[in-house]
């Protein structure tokens, strides 16, 4: 299976701005990119990278300053294979999660992201075209319909977590074991219980 | 396995007053709680329901009027055999879920909230008690290693969404079946894209 992780070089986990610098987002956003390939090699597939801007790994990487719709699509129509598209801002998978969504039959597997996003899928189907615009999740049922497809999701939680606003690096703290959720100890973030869920907070002595 | 699936018939789903009157909240909650229960009835196990106050349902009820905490750990400790946990406000499980939960080995079995929650849980210990305050799902781990037990999680995004906060109601829409996403499209109920993940709005017309 052709694997590839879409990644932001630019201004990546923006909606972090509240808690992150511009610098910092850079930094968080590579250690979530190298939990989510490192993840994809331990399951003896190789991650092809499909950047923004040039980058410095040890993973293949494709170059495309196009929005992400556009640059994942022009993948899908060259290539007559399966395509897998894995989004790098999901710290929280193991390589056991990544097995059972790869293994998954299906014209299109589908795994949700909280509110509505498509935080992985696997194209089966020479027809398929992705659209990451607003609730992807089910406009991308839809088009499978419309184009005579079955469609598969696949239920997990660190599938869907992806990495879109502050109280997300809770999870990380919580379920991560990687070099992102390292990342935030380092700095300082640390759990805090309220009334409802958790969220995170920062002791700046540790930075 | 004897199924308890604990249930606030007082005051339900307190963080969805914003856009909830609070007649409108035990309606929706006693929604969740069908679908929930339907589900599990539909893996061939029974659900007990543990309750604030008397309701009316064909379930066996168990009611018990004090915190969720102390009500569930009554029942652990009068049993010996396993018990499994699993809330009422987790309208989005299907039977496969609760079945590949259900089947999960492990001294406990805990499937993680969105916000550090522990929504759903088997003891199989006999020293095992819950704590659902605060980020119960790692007060949880850290109990079974203290008593010498080891635990397993199951990954589920479906299990992962409880009914928390207006937000989650755009997971209803978008990945519900049952009643309470025909209770919310009813209500008129519809999902919003803004720039980040997906929300909620309110036809009022259509009440």
């Amino acid at each position: 299976m052709h694997v590839v992780v879409p990644f932001d070089g630019t201004d990546p986990l923006s909606r972090l701005d509240p808690v992150l610098t511009h610098a910092e987002r850079r930094d968080f956003a590579r250690a979530c990119l190298e939990d989510v390939c490192g993840t994809i090699v331990a399951t003896d597939h190789q991650p092809h990278i499909l950047t923004t801007s040039e980058l410095a790994v040890s993973w293949p990487t494709r170059v495309d300053d196009r929005p992400l719709t556009p640059a994942v699509n022009a993948i899908l129509a060259e290539r007559s294979a399966p395509v897998a598209v894995i989004m790098a801002d999901l710290p929280l998978v193991e390589p056991g999660v990544i097995e059972r969504f790869l293994d998954t039959p299906g014209d299109v597997v589908l795994a949700p992201g909280i509110g509505g996003g498509t935080n992985a899928l696997i194209s089966r189907h020479p027809e398929f075209r992705v659209d990451y615009h607003g609730a992807s999740i089910r406009d991308h049922r839809e088009q499978i319909t419309r184009i005579d497809g079955e469609y598969e999701q696949v239920d997990s939680f660190r599938l869907a977590t992806d990495i879109d606003e502050p109280a997300d690096l809770a999870e990380v703290l919580l379920h991560g074991r990687g070099r992102a959720h390292e990342w935030l100890v380092k700095r300082g973030f640390m759990i805090v219980t309220t009334g409802g869920r958790v969220t995170v907070e920062r002791d700046v002595r540790e930075q």
